[in-house]
């Protein structure tokens, strides 16, 4: 039998453990605070939690789920506690500086990202099923063990989430224009707004707002840390996306500028044609969705 | 007895003579194809429909409905038909240009903007309560008869709209700022992802894009025609929006290439906290609707 780890009590641990036990696998859990461990345990989101480490010390498929920026140190702290044939693996929304970082630690690593969550966070908002018919990205490198591979495949597949492998830093690149650009873009367009001077104009933006605009900005107004650990461990690729997307503001202010209104509409035309080629995960939930607007 | 005159049998004309004829409003409707008459006399949109200008002679009260570039030359061909005494109105998304426009051809003009709308458009998908709990901007200048602004207000409490009135250039920054500038930066968002020139990640991206990309680029997916006219004609509105929406990215850019962390996750904080401040009006619709990604 296999004896899951879980090191990070939140959303996704959570959820992990809840589908795990459920599964039927004996599930330990690794969190800073108590309060935490006794809430996943009465959620029936662990079989055990604790703040000790040596918890884990035969646990056989270890799920990372802290912060990206704290993965390296609980690593560090945790080595010395794990069985030599542990698998490692992570949930980060970034992949190559886990997968750099910890396979020198410890090459028996599967860097992972299930793309699932919520607007809200925590242990208590922890559910089953949450990764469903989700996308699971695993990101093996040529030193991974197969093996390894393999298993954590087998039980994002448990999971019923939609198993995609790609190398670390195609996974970056890609979470760079539709997660991490769609932040920036969409922070930019509140902060915009804030910055009218007429206070009247204001008053009417925010009165006369509606679903566009709540929509156009929803992952602007998320979660902060979240946002900067994006940007902080992403750096390259969110700025090579930044790059490209100034590129494209420019060229509707050029068009505008140049009252050229042909070329703006056709750029519309192509966006609108291949927005769909993006919302295959979610053209489901988009067709119960709220209805445009023509404001 | 009120005579409602329509000029444009759309998803808003087409709406609006659903809803004042359950009021008991007589009302005429003018379109341009014999079959959108027929479709909105047997969809009870309106009492009678014709192409013949005529048709209005007795209409006390004249929704102008067609696109924006339609008002005017549309207005210049229905002039000689109309009563003396009838107040016209539109319901244009943009209103300097429309106000000034056609005050000087008819001066019992009153400008509106309902804004309410659907992803599709035509008459087949106009509805009754269209217009219910959503905003209807009037925009009178010190010129427009007040009795005729006080008629059409009374008609748009009627339709249950939030009524605000505001002077049409102020409505226009407003909308630059939460309608427009949303459109040409959620485009530009699609567009900068299919600039990437590494097929491999274009498709990963296409394939893990979820709620947060859905959403932030639904509007640049919307009707490109709409959106050109948005820029055309709220074209200084929309580039100033422009500039300051790109100083905003510029700020972001900067802020990464320095590695000012502390800064981004500041700014986030700050658009977290003010994004509710335009969310008066789809706050309901958003506590139902899609959680927030994690990606």
């Amino acid at each position: 039998m296999i004896n899951i780890g879980i090191v990070g009590l939140g959303l996704i641990g959570g959820s992990v453990g809840l589908d795990l036990r459920t599964l039927g696998y004996r599930v330990l859990g690794l969190s800073r605070r108590e309060e935490t461990c006794q809430k996943a345990i009465s959620l029936g989101a662990v079989d055990e939690a604790s703040l000790e480490l040596s918890l884990l010390s035969n646990a056989d498929l270890i799920f990372i789920c802290t912060p990206i920026s704290s993965i390296i140190p609980t690593l560090e702290q945790l080595i010395p506690f794990l069985s030599p044939s542990a698998i490692l693996t992570d949930v980060g929304s970034v992949k190559t500086p886990i997968v750099e970082g910890v396979s020198q630690l410890w090459p028996n690593f599967v860097g992972g990202h299930p793309m699932a969550g919520k607007a809200e966070s925590g242990i208590e908002v922890a559910q089953l099923g949450l990764f469903e018919d989700r996308p699971y990205v695993l990101t093996p490198t040529e030193n991974t063990p197969l093996e390894s591979v393999e298993k954590l495949e087998a039980i994002a597949r448990l999971l019923k989430s939609q198993v995609y492998f790609c190398d670390p830093h195609e996974h970056d690149q890609a979470v760079a224009w539709i997660s991490h650009l769609p932040v920036m873009a969409s922070a930019s367009l509140i902060s915009a707004c804030m910055s009218e001077t007429n206070p009247t104009v204001v008053k009417l933006a925010q009165e006369l707002a509606s679903s566009g605009f709540r929509d156009t900005s929803r992952v602007g107004g998320g979660n902060p840390e979240l946002g900067r650990m994006m940007a902080q461990y992403n750096r390259l690729e969110v700025l090579r996306s930044l790059y490209s997307f100034r590129d494209q503001i420019d060229g509707f202010i050029q068009d505008i500028e140049q009252e050229d209104w042909q070329t703006i509409e056709e750029k519309l035309r192509y966006t609108e044609q291949n927005r769909r080629l993006f919302l295959q995960h979610s053209l489901k939930k988009e067709s119960g969705g709220p209805s445009q607007e023509t404001e």
